[in-house]
């Protein structure tokens, strides 16, 4: 980096304009005209809110509908809005940062990259973030709207009014609804779910993955590593997720016992994509099995793609991880990804990554376990993960929580959503030269 | 490796002889003289008895001292002796192995290590391990013989008997008790709970690290970095977890809060100890607060020393992970402890070891909530943490548990054994030379 560039210390961008965007945030919800109740919301609550809002993640200590004004909703959409362009383009860009100052593609994929994925300049790919998030909740929200117009006989300003607001909300994978059980409601409805879930999944993918294809999806031999590993993760992941949800809650009462076999196939893609970040839920999720819920877990933790809306440790990162497990034990020296191989350094990353992230979910279980009377273990576990990979979904108890253990939750929302990026980023361009070294030892592990 | 070697696939050695005890030890204990009643105990009974018992487990699908008659007691003595000499003689063996094989250490070290550690030979460590496990439960015995004898006033022979068993069962880290409450009878008894404490500190050690401490214990600037990290490691978790449970519990009316200060601290520092792998009790599990049972999942999911009694991921690997993160934090390319850096082939098997501990874990919980209608998430995931870490603490589910759940523990047991070891070592011994190297790519992580 040269002197001259404003971004002399390029990991701390995205922290701090989270933080200013929160406090922004706090204050707006804390006008009285955001409430629907005469009087302001308190403090704890609009820091809530507002750190959920732009850590596009979705829990509520409220009940969202009714205890926020109009206005207070269309602030919600616009910090939602907010967050999301946000961490998509300053991910975008640091990543690219890092690719460059690294040299990290070969040269044919740097060509190809500075060439057609970001003409060299930020102003680039904030416009064509810009063109394809709003393009996206556009065609989102016409579908909605007709569906909400024409089968449900809203009025036609609520109708374009509830698309837009969850059109937002899937696009940016933020998760706050205008109904107080989620989705559920639209359970067996494709006109609704297809929509918001196919918003949630182009939201989760990423950027630099969602560019790359745009040019080449005709020619997968041409994808960077990092295209294929989101790919395919994503691929696996979802398909996994989908038979999980469809075989373990198959003849659930409470979930999708009831329903028929192609609303089954239907409320398992949606709750199947909405787990890995979206955040909606058209399934009950009191009502789940204890095994599926242990599976949601998981999902939650590894999350989406790089540089998108979505959260969690990223698809890349675990299954990077994999790939170093399965080298390990096959003892290769190193590891290789279809004839590329993967830096060593990009390995430690994905490892500080996932490592940190399972410190800070079982750190924030405990401080909420200490800071609530006779919250279960499991209870806890399921809201501090949600909290910390942005995704929003909640077994209940947020609302009920003392106002410490919300705090524990903001907390968590805002590292998880910039604490991953800042580290990789941190890490990628600070790594210092080696003067010198000691001599080698090896303990003993396992 | 010369071809004439015996440990021609000593990667092997480990796994194949733990299976070889647990059959001869399963058929052992489904004769009918191993039971207090007539017939003999059911396959999976049996099964799950001499696994957890050559595996230095402690887990019971049954009462233990009611169930078996005073053969099968004998019977699981012998066994938790062999299982806890063959891991403590194998793994130690095997590091030797390994380090010979790799040239691991520092010419200084190395010679310290073939002079004065094993004299070079098998049979040296084999009865230097011996003498040291057998004086240590003389030691023991005879504290407890007296105690039992003179303030509880059993019979001197049973004062003998039970002396012994508990005494074996400590060092080896086993965890089985002739009591049905394990050791809460015994929470305020120093000359009970300090004797086995210590014998299972010393058995969760592990033998590369008393070695080196017997003959460099006035200079440790001369300890190896394992020595150096396996004693800090034990001092750190043991204080903190002592201190957890200490304030955690310190008013809980089910288990410190009744005792007085004396007895309060003796039962913190019992617990600590035996929760990182010993396995008795003295403080009832059932009634501990969800915060102290949150600390207790993640203390026997580390467990003890390398080449230990212990199970877990092992201390080492714990502390081993932390630096590497922190060097990563701090940009540093090379982890360096006290003027020693860690191999990267090293850092990589911590990551192995640790990563897929995770993940047995989960697949374990899952596997057991699959298995079993209406258990609790949180109460599956203790068993299968117990099982998998060879602790042998228990919520009490473990009775009840449908059969294929039961055999779920056994796989995790004996996994949690030989496998942290066997992966260990195959990845030490294995690495594959590398003959040419592809491109190399960085994909985004985080
Ligand atoms: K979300
Ligand atoms: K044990």
């Amino acid at each position: 980096m040269r002197a001259r560039s404003p971004w002399r210390y390029p990991a701390r961008i995205v922290p701090l304009a989270f933080l200013g965007a929160i406090a922004v945030g706090t204050a707006l919800m804390m006008l009285p005209a955001a409430r629907a109740e005469p009087g302001h919301a308190p403090f704890v609550t609009a820091l809530f809110t507002a750190t959920s809002a732009v850590c596009v993640t979705g829990l509520s200590v409220v009940d969202t509908p009714s205890y926020w004004s109009g206005f207070g909703l269309v602030l919600l959409t616009v910090l939602s809005q907010i967050g999301g362009f946000g961490i998509m383009t300053l991910a975008t860009l640091l990543s690219l940062l890092v690719s460059r100052r690294l040299g990290l593609r070969s040269r044919l994929l740097a060509q190809a990259e500075s060439a057609g994925l970001f003409g060299g300049n930020v102003g680039g790919v904030l416009i064509r973030v810009a063109l394809v998030m709003f393009a996206s909740e556009a065609v989102i929200s016409v579908v909605l709207t007709l569906r909400f117009w024409l089968a449900y006989d809203y009025p036609f300003g609520r109708a374009v009014w509830e698309a837009v607001f969850h059109a937002v909300q899937a696009f940016n994978n933020a998760g706050f609804a205008l109904y107080p059980d989620s989705l559920v409601r639209f359970v067996g409805d494709w006109w609704i779910c297809v929509p918001l879930a196919l918003g949630v999944l182009g939201g989760s993918i990423g950027f630099p993955v969602l560019f790359e294809l745009a040019r080449e999806w005709r020619t997968p031999g041409l994808w960077s590593t990092h295209t294929r590993l989101t790919v395919w993760g994503t691929v696996l992941l979802s398909l996994s997720g989908f038979l999980v949800f469809l075989t373990f809650e198959w003849s659930n009462p409470g979930t999708l016992g009831p329903l028929g076999t192609s609303a089954k196939i239907l409320a398992a893609f949606t709750q199947d994509v909405m787990t890995r970040s979206g955040g909606f839920n058209s399934i009950d999720l009191g009502a789940m099995n204890t095994e599926t819920i242990a599976v949601t877990n998981g999902m939650m933790f590894i999350g989406g793609g790089s540089a998108s809306t979505a959260g969690g440790i990223k698809v890349t990162t675990f299954l990077l991880l994999a790939f170093v497990i399965w080298a390990e034990i096959r003892g290769e020296p190193d590891v290789v990804i279809r004839k590329r191989r993967i830096a060593e350094e990009t390995q430690r990353q994905a490892i500080t990554v996932a490592l940190l992230g399972v410190a800070l979910v079982a750190a924030g279980t405990l401080a909420l376990i200490l800071f609530t009377e006779n919250v279960p273990f499991d209870r806890a576990l399921f809201e501090v993960t949600s909290a910390f990979a942005t995704v929003g979904l909640s077994t209940g108890i947020t609302p009920g929580l003392p106002q410490p253990a919300q705090v524990v939750l903001v907390v968590l929302m805002y590292v998880g959503r910039v604490g991953t990026i800042a580290v990789g980023t941190a890490i990628a361009l600070n790594t210092r030269r080696r003067l010198y070294r000691y001599p080698e030892e090896r303990p003993i592990v396992g």
